[in-house]
């Protein structure tokens, strides 16, 4: 994996990808798997909902940070299988033979499977609409990886592949932060 | 274009397309292109991030409601020129030839020439994250339009389409809310 400069590290997140959220609560590592998330800022600042329904919401809160990560399409059934079982009584990490790596400003393990990892560190947690806000301190890409297209999640049991990419690079130079 | 029911409009927003917002001050109809949304209930429940630098966002506080419409690969041209104008100098109605139809609940436009519309009420705006919560009232689909590919901006000035689907319902049938 390599380091990706944090003025691009939006742009992992922008697309909405299915991610996988680490935790450790000090005691095991968890991940769980999270649709609903959204850039709030280029700096980076990410939202993602979650809550108590989640067994990694508790360590979240208590250690305030996390790791956002990306999986791709070869990892459907991983991601859909975190997702469907539970940090209480699972170590997920072993179940789908997933490998943890030590990150640089957080003991949230990223994963080595996963086409890209965003170290993140919770700035605010807005509990009345279950939001967290998170900064994003590091983030690395493993630009070896032939897969690089993530999933897309309906929310009805199917997931959608990212297809072909369009260029308007020129048509938007006015508008892009720079660095992106 | 069909009505869609509310239990299924989450669906539309979850997989991150970008999305045209729409509101009407009182005096002129008007258009924002947004890709920071996410889903935050399957009531449904939106979140969007916007802010004073968007015109729009003066109608949206004012109003307290918008229609969010989905554009699908053939328009993105109209999508990244409506980001890129503002509304404060352009009839982006009539400078991209999109038709306003009238909703049901609300008196900001639905876009005609859109895949789906989703007609909302502004629930709340967290103004420390310029985070605006929106409550979906109505939704509804053209489903006779042929394309049906949405697009996924990542950010830098490119943008994903869909591509294929993956069907995981059986694996995920314990996790899908009722009805969509």
């Amino acid at each position: 994996m390599r380091q990706l400069k944090l003025s691009k590290a939006f742009t992992l997140i922008e697309s909405g990808p299915v991610v996988l959220v680490t935790t450790n609560d000090g005691r095991q590592d968890n991940i769980m798997t999270i649709s609903w998330t959204m850039v709030i800022d280029f700096t980076p600042v990410f939202a993602i909902t979650t809550g108590e329904w989640n067994h990694s919401f508790a360590a979240l809160r208590k250690t305030g940070e996390c790791v956002i990560a990306i999986p791709t399409v070869d990892m459907l059934d991983k991601v859909v299988g975190i997702g469907t079982c539970s940090g209480a009584d699972t170590d997920k990490f072993a179940k789908f033979k997933l490998t943890p790596v030590r990150g640089r400003f957080v003991t949230s393990p990223l994963i080595k499977e996963c086409l890209a990892n965003i170290e993140c560190k919770v700035l605010d947690i807005i509990k009345r609409h279950n939001i967290v806000v998170l900064e994003g301190v590091a983030a690395c890409v493993d630009a070896a990886r032939k897969e690089k297209r993530t999933l897309h999640a309906v929310g009805d049991g199917t997931f959608i592949v990212d297809g072909r990419k369009m260029d308007r690079r020129k048509m938007m130079a006015s508008k892009l932060p720079y660095g992106a």
